[in-house]
């Protein structure tokens, strides 16, 4: 009865689980143990593997994130160099999966169009092998090929020819050079590399609990990776950011700032980019991505949405804050994309891009000491009855 | 910040959540309210919305099951045809699934084919509406299309020519008839009728939860089917019945049966088809699979595989019965579908053409208050440490 791989030992099944108490959405339930990420909600602060999300967000690159996160530590030059550049070999869709997503409706929501793509690549991996290495490559590949299958599918819905990637970019650099079809300047580069640092991972949240709770029958990256995107979609939770931008259209001008927030509050209207069940301070991200925004905004001369955010922030933490509510990422991370001239739908997908690398690196520690969630329901059903023939209904 | 779909109120943002004790796979610890399913797993016996699963499975169909959970009642006639009928006008899928279909390799394994359609149904939904009504007929839309999906798959990687659905049959008999190309018989469509009923739901399994944690970001309904589908997938899950009949190859003979068992236990290695995390009797459905795979075997005087099963059942249950390990579902489902004459890496399939049915039920149910799942971990990484350039590494 006994695998390997974890699960259902005959002494575990043998003994009654503890009972436990209810807590819906699992909050404060630990779900399970690692070392990857830790976030300070008090003190407002995040760590990766123990370095202030600060440092990295000013030091390092996505490529480098994305190791320390698989490793458990800050790569050496050289191990650097081999991971920059299995990411780059593999950036290249199959052309069948090209012809997939040709064939997609140019109305699909971007976020389906990666699940389904992310879905796919599985029946492309001619590889049986299952180890934990063969599943790190697996992990590395899935990542490289995101920003591939979001800006190929963002040219073709445009008339436009997908760009094939360029070796010599950057993750970051390379999503920007194949979504517009030019190499971005280097402040922008990093500006979107520092974002994706930024989303790269975030402890036991709803997508990486979904990537999990997938992986955790043994299934296999793909099965998970889709199950964290599909998660990760929804307005509760990724398509957070897309909502703050239509909030700033709404808004229009910072003068309306306190009516709408006044008016939203007595409502009870969520005002988005506020408020996280982890941080009852600033979310570290946003003070970071608030200090970009603002950089851009002047660079741009284009300083409306910011001006509004910068206002809308103010507003609400002086309504809001003595009740643990401040600015959380999307309120910033919006306002950034739609600066470098990123389409609005394309918001989320720049959070799975950089996501991924933290599902992956999650979904890869869970196996090291797998056991399937199979967790308990309250039952609120009728008592057992007799089936009713029809003639009797 | 508040609103009516749930999540993440000013009020429950404040208060610290109960701090609550580790259980790894949430064993014992209950992650939602719901009144579809109960097991008792300590007598053997399973309800569905009170309904015990042995009535159901002689006087049920998978039509009328699957509207007893997506209703939580029985339907009247008059009920039961329009759910019928609306099953049956949905079995066609859309021109481009079917061309997305026979574009996949035919190497590709039914349940990635499943997961990807299941994604990819999803950008030729039209429909921008999300209230109850418009998903609950999008439940049924879904379910309707998975054995087309994948008798399609199937059809195609033999170099047959789809069939396309009859609207005469019913479901199960319907997916019969599109898989081989002719109606089954009377007995035989009974058969896979009733496996359908005894896997359409069971309460807060893997596959169920990975669908919950999904949809709980208000993410969409192929966002969540397509998790189940994923977590399904793995041989801690739904994987297992394919596992059993490579098991009773393996095996050979009934006479082999006693070293086997042996054997597998002093060295630890998983047994497929016995044992459950709830049942700690006889699973129900084991029972009456049993019973019609014994029928079967003595109608198609193939009874090598019964014999093997019915043998290794009593020396498991010699050895492990008094640890709470008895034969499971996937010991006896196995055979019957091996018995019908379909594909090994088909079963799990089957198990989620049933299955889908529970999983949009349950997020349905879980739609109605919910609640984004955002639990805790417990970390056991490094402490906060300094940055180290890549010089000084």
């Amino acid at each position: 009865m006994a695998s390997k791989t974890g699960v259902e030992e005959p002494q575990q099944t043998e003994k009654a689980a503890p009972a436990a108490a209810y807590s819906a959405g699992l909050e404060g339930v630990p779900v399970a143990k690692s070392k990857l990420c830790r976030i300070d909600g008090m003190q407002g602060k995040l760590y990766y593997m123990g370095y202030p999300i600060e440092d990295l967000a000013s030091a390092s690159s996505f490529e480098e994130t994305a190791f320390l996160l698989w490793h458990g530590r800050l790569p050496k030059q050289d191990e650097l160099d081999v991971l920059e550049s299995e990411l780059r070999r593999n950036r290249a869709l199959p052309q069948q999966a090209v012809d997939f997503i040709s064939m997609l409706p140019h109305t699909a929501q971007p976020m389906d169009v990666l699940r389904t793509m992310t879905s796919l690549l599985s029946s492309f991996d001619q590889n049986p092998e299952r180890s934990p290495e063969s599943n790190l490559h697996r992990a590395i590949a899935i990542t490289a090929r995101f920003p591939t299958i979001m800006a190929t599918f963002h040219r073709l819905r445009q008339n436009q020819k997908p760009v094939e990637p360029n070796p010599k970019l950057g993750h970051a650099a390379n999503f920007l050079y194949m979504l517009f079809g030019k190499e971005p300047d280097e402040a922008t580069a990093r500006v979107m590399d520092m974002a994706l640092i930024l989303h790269l991972d975030h402890e036991m949240n709803a997508s990486t609990f979904a990537a999990l709770v997938t992986a955790s029958t043994l299934s296999d990256l793909y099965s998970a990776v889709s199950s964290g995107v599909g998660a990760l979609k929804g307005p509760l939770h990724g398509g957070a950011n897309e909502e703050v931008l239509k909030m700033l259209l709404q808004i229009g001008d910072a003068t309306n700032v306190e009516t709408f927030v006044d008016d939203a509050l007595a409502k009870k209207i969520k005002i988005s980019g506020f408020g996280h069940r982890v941080y009852k301070n600033y979310d570290p991200r946003a003070r970071i991505l608030k200090e970009y925004a603002r950089r851009l905004s002047e660079k741009t001369k284009f300083s409306r949405f910011f001006d509004i955010t910068d206002r809308l922030e103010a507003a609400m933490v002086a309504r809001k804050g003595k009740q643990g509510i401040f600015p959380n990422v999307d309120l910033y991370s919006g306002i950034v994309y739609h600066q470098i001239g990123i389409a609005t739908d394309l918001f989320t997908p720049i959070f799975a891009i950089a996501r991924v690398a933290g599902w992956t690196a999650h979904v890869l520690e869970y196996w090291e000491k797998n056991r399937i969630f199979r967790p308990a329901s309250i039952y609120d059903g009728p008592e057992p009855r007799t089936y009713t023939p029809m003639s009797q209904r």
